[in-house]
């Protein structure tokens, strides 16, 4: 049920934008002057080192987990999981909160829409169980921003890298003009650090960066909803009531019409 | 009523700006050496595709609409707005709000001032007819944000894109500089992309973005107008404390005087 | 009584840097060589044009008015302001607020002021002054801040104008490297945009803003004084209170001793 | 009493830094082409003139005398004053607050602490002492931060103005390339304003302005240690408390430890 | 107990980042033109002189035992913390505070840990334990915050230093172009320092201050830790109560599960 979906987004810009820079190497025709292995190391192992620096073992290691999440969206919208929401209360309405077993076999261990509904299955207090849930909300938001904090910091640490590289290839360069034929090609190779920098910084982690933090605010809406669902149904409102709350939290163009 | 007149500062600003760098081109003679379609696929191609990978597909799509609609400005100003609602509080004064009915089929069916005055007429309770309205504006306020966001990324971009085709322009020339007369004109070629990515930056996206964020403030205060004026209608209070409240939220230029 | 006297500092500022700078120019000896009609069009103009779109006809217009009122300052200061305000205060005492009607005829119809005064005259509430006259305030404050964005906007914009007029004239002159004797001509013409830009920006626009928001808060001040004033006269409060209230109000080297 | 010290932070870091970049402008011989003195005329004056545009004549001449009063620092460290506070409630206490009459004789006239005690002194209520105390504080605050902002905008201007007359040279230069042997000090010449205006932005203006932020800082701490001394004194608390209170203002480092 | 470990992090991302870039300074072959003393003076004195200006000689030289500090890091992780402060709260369960004592004994002299749990130890009151503690904390974040402030300055200070040298080198360079062969090795001198500010600022202040701000933020967690263990056995709870307590305050990753 919480299958994700590939984001066609992110995938068909990062995928696209690549092509377009690969497509203006190629024209020049001499494409492996585009490829540099010491200045591929130097500008990619610079990066990573020099953010590592900032942060520690784990927060890098689990920001590189969160680059490979931008690649998948949500299947759930928060419309679809506030109408889910407003079926199981209709369906606990004077029935009971056991009503929600069956559905929750459906969901995955891991889910925070399981979490939700199995504390108040469990009945714990309602005021507890939203403690519980908005503290792990809470952690969640913490443990994204600390990973787009990660990517900012390398789309920050790539460009300097790049122009670190290009001021030693230039150095290099102006000690030995000896040979003006070499000025030339020297000149490129001291470059291509400062364009792998700049395509890492402005092609791949900034824009990583703000799709994380944009996912990020768009799974604690969908935790939002889950929550707010749990803990009417734990009050046992009225599902009306659960209706127009989940309307004041949800953006006009995701509102629900559940009760005509 | 609600039709929309054209922005003059938008369209002649754009087509002036946009004129006077032309005319510059024009001057110099060699106006085909200004357009290169690989330059401009890799600039705007970049720039869309990048900006892309930051949102979703909707919110890129939704914010093209949006630039649409700088052309355009509101027709009715918040004083007129203020006059308008004075008007009708006179006329429901003792007579109640189901005079409002013949006024309401006068207005397009996705105005913010008919669902404002249907929802008196309908006879909701002033303080969730505020709710509800509060609420629509606060949704339009995220939307406006998430449009001019798209636009603000768009703005760094396109620079970052500009200076990624010009550093593979530079690296192409520099590793082939045998023929000393196609230097001048390759590196020309490699500056077009800095410059296409400075005009679409500057001359496009960062202004387009402050004039929806502009735009946007005037809707809200308009919106407000109407709210104000429907809530206190359906609370039928005296119009003369209508207009005092219409006052503290005007700018004093827009400052209405029903009565005296 | 509001008659503004010159500000020197702007004056002398404004005259004395644009003076250094002519004269660095005139030093070089070739003055025609730093005047190119295009390159000040295509600056100017497109600075104006794409400041135009990020706002609207009148606010552009508005901030060309507060441009020239920089180089005028108050004539009067809070501290003079303060005792005025206390010898009316003390004038009135027993008296009532009818003694300040001579006062009033000395005033400008559109002060502040006056406003104040005659409010307190006409009888109305202090609450109500208060309201009417923080309102005001607000509004003054909301003219100014727009005035002072329009001008960072401008100081934005005119060094990437100067920057696209570079672009263009580089391009021009590396597409056409025949004759060796015509690029250095050339690209000093090129440059000139990026000269006129930064002079613009520096000089002119962002050194304009800072003044414009500083004075905006000297001339809040002054209205606090005197809106403290006719509040405190409205209220018959004994004048050794004023004086109390409006030390706290002033700067320190400003404070006020009306009763040793 | 409220002799100043040196503050060797900053006489030994400018000395320093100045002697470094000497040397190493005499390191390479020709001293003279380092000076030039329409260059230095353009970038101080213009930095001047212009920050002058943005504020009044006396707030730059205001900033000029702390400028120069970042070379001394307060020689009473707060832990200091806290002691000497200490002892005065001490022997206040059970006697008085007349027994500061001597102490209040060894002090200069407008220090802080004089008049905090004074007021005390004096049998204003505490209420009263403090409200006026506090409020001298916030003008202190408040002018100390008028007078930064004076040099953080000095530093922004600086090597504007730097850019200015590099770009005055370089045109120049250009349009006069007959005499190959003369580009090279021409454009030695066009470069020194741009030294000249980082010299001043990076090695003056912005770190003085640092300086006087953190003084201020401190300033203000030291004088919230007299401010709590003397009200403390005046409502005849005892002194074990003003301890308490003291150590809750001071960083762990200056705590008091006057009691055993 | 409270022996730090190697932050294999910083160790690893300086050690690793500094032989990439001598890794390519290496490969160019002339290694002894990437050092020149007198550039290594200006860029290293000057950055240290510049940030001292700013800075108060006490502040730079407790930075510098900061940056030392930033290569380890606490063996002690929050949830151990947690769990050693559970095993407390249930062992003095019942049998009251004293049994801390031996606990104590294991304690390094200047912990916080120590400090927390002698206080409650002492049979000072709840409130007062827990105010002092506090206390300490903000003294110790401000003095992270300042430590980290003088690192943030360096990175600021050092790229400039480094222009300013270039700047030196150049108009050395350009004053004496009689021969033509030292042109390139005199650039390459001049170019150096930009080389190491670059280095200095992006490879070692900017990442040890953001590696400092996080150490500050942890430091700050575990100490909260202890505060709450230690007021919590202070007021004699229910341990279950205080393992909730820790819950909401430590990440999802660390929580602990003392009572299944």
């Amino acid at each position: 049920m919480v299958v994700n979906k590939l984001d066609i987004a992110t995938v068909l810009g990062l995928f696209g934008s690549f092509t377009l820079v690969t497509g203006a190497v190629l024209m020049g025709g001499a494409v492996a002057s585009f490829f540099n292995l010491p200045s591929v190391l130097l500008v990619l192992g610079g990066t990573f080192l020099v953010t590592t620096i900032s942060f520690s073992m784990q927060e890098v290691v689990r920001a590189q987990k969160l680059i490979a999440s931008t690649i998948f969206t949500r299947r759930i919208t928060p419309d679809y999981a506030a109408y889910s929401m407003l079926d199981l209360a209709e369906k606990c309405r004077g029935k009971g909160v056991l009503q929600l077993q069956s559905h929750l076999l459906s969901l995955a261990d891991d889910s925070f829409q399981r979490k939700s509904l199995q504390l108040v299955v469990d009945g714990l207090p309602v005021e507890e169980v939203s403690r519980i849930l908005q503290n792990d909300l809470n952690g969640m938001i913490a443990r994204h921003n600390s990973g787009s904090g990660v990517l900012r910091k390398a789309a920050e640490v790539a460009p300097a890298m790049g122009l670190i590289g290009t001021l030693v290839g230039l150095v290099q360069m102006l000690g030995n003009l000896n040979d003006p034929t070499s000025i030339g090609p020297a000149m490129a190779v001291a470059l291509l650090t400062t364009f792998y920098g700049a395509v890492l910084a402005n092609m791949f982690f900034s824009p990583l960066a703000s799709k994380l933090e944009r996912n990020s605010a768009e799974e604690v809406l969908l935790n939002r909803v889950f929550m707010l669902g749990a803990t009417s149904i734990g009050r046992q409102e009225n599902p009306r009531r659960l209706e127009m709350l989940l309307n004041t939290l949800l953006p006009p163009a995701s509102r629900v019409q559940y009760f005509s």
